[in-house]
């Protein structure tokens, strides 16, 4: 992976930050924490950066467990405001309305858009930021809810890749629970990221920094990273088919 | 205004539908319709595009009014699958889950929000994709609810006026009492589009299409239309605002 000089590299989100909530000309910024590492660490940033009475956390849980307290440390710990607002009510009222069963993805992607239209709704009144909590792991993965989790105002830290984010998260003092525990997007009892994509994070930063930033060959990247060449044609091709993901909607040129 | 050749750019829009239908393997397009003139020109082109069967509307009111009846008249002229869907009941749950009152706006971006949920649930669940209705005029003055109205995977009319919509509608045989009426994103009652944006859709189109794509300056357009210089400058400052509306989140480089 690429070397960088942390202290720098949260400097940089910090003044990104403030920067943004100056020139937005907005009161604070509001973000759903939902007791992960990525969520965590833009909540440290965003205390660190604006102080901790201009943070709003929304906790929004649909299942109840562990993840829940692990969001209300993160909150107790900084000192910020916080909401808990299960969404298992809205998300159940959208499927009353609904004439075919939901599988989990699209459950979990309800879940996800829902929580996105909380934190708008509080944004428009406090006249607040969305600060999103996606990593560029997810995002040229596209492991995540189109117009869910991805939407927000700002992204502190779309180009920093998970593992990098928790070394930030150890550096900015996220507590170890969180950090430690297995990265999952909670959409369903049991899920973890890693199962769903079905490699490692720590393989998969190594595949796409080699793949996306530096551009390496793939029989190179196999080669240096002592993997089967499928691996790394495998993260190409979630790449590849993630990429409208990445844009917004296009209509034909007139 | 630029003079286009209608029926060439028709024929572009319904294979630009053909070829991303295609593309993404998909088995049809669902839409949300309305009741006004740009979602019925998007139903319009899509069953010519790929005939009636692959096209679903959802006609999804929280107001009881004459759009839902204008948004069955489309669905009943084309044959189109429909269902409808009264987004009350949801947008409501939201309201419950909220410890403020909603403005109107806020309700507005709840509700088409909402409609986009409701889209992307259905187009998992028979693999669809989702035709955004959004048009130039909108897209540049920033006249549309941030990952609402304008999420979809393609947005066909997104580089045509809403002008220019017309004279498509008109063509393609939409009825006249939708092209004729006045156009309102139905978001509260009385609502219309020019009243909120405080010029007439015939005079923005004038001035966008000249500060936009033919760049030219403030003055010369004031001069060209014969209307006062603030007219123009109102116009560029509603695109200045809405700029970060047409932007996917950013992050700091790294």
């Amino acid at each position: 992976m690429r070397s960088l000089d942390y202290a720098k590299v949260i400097t940089k989100l910090v003044s990104f930050i403030q920067e943004k909530v100056e020139e937005s000309n907005v009161k604070g910024v509001i973000l759903g924490i939902s007791g992960g590492v990525d969520s965590a660490t833009v909540a440290y940033l965003a205390a660190r950066a604006i102080g901790k009475e201009k943070v709003l956390g929304l906790v929004m849980p649909y299942h109840i467990n562990r993840d829940v307290e692990d969001a209300l440390l993160v909150c107790n710990n900084l000192g910020i405001n916080y909401k808990v607002i299960n969404i298992k009510s809205i998300v159940n009222e959208f499927e009353k309305n609904l004439d075919f069963e939901l599988n989990n993805v699209s459950r979990g992607n309800i879940m996800s858009r829902t929580r996105m239209i909380l934190l708008y709704a509080h944004a428009n009144s406090k006249n607040y930021l969305v600060l999103g909590t996606s990593n560029r792991s997810e995002f040229l993965t596209g492991y995540f809810t189109k117009w869910g989790d991805s939407a927000s105002d700002y992204a502190p830290l779309i180009n920093l890749y998970k593992t990098e984010v928790w070394n930030i998260a150890r550096i900015l003092g996220v507590p170890n629970e969180i950090i430690n525990k297995k990265p999952s997007a909670g959409l369903w009892e049991g899920q973890t990221d890693e199962k769903d994509l079905g490699i490692t994070y720590k393989l998969l930063d190594e595949i796409l920094y080699r793949l996306v930033d530096l551009k390496m060959k793939k029989e190179n990247i196999a080669r240096e990273l002592n993997i089967p060449l499928n691996k790394v044609e495998y993260v190409e091709s979630l790449i590849k088919k993630s990429e409208h993901k990445r844009k917004l909607p296009i209509g034909p040129e007139i």
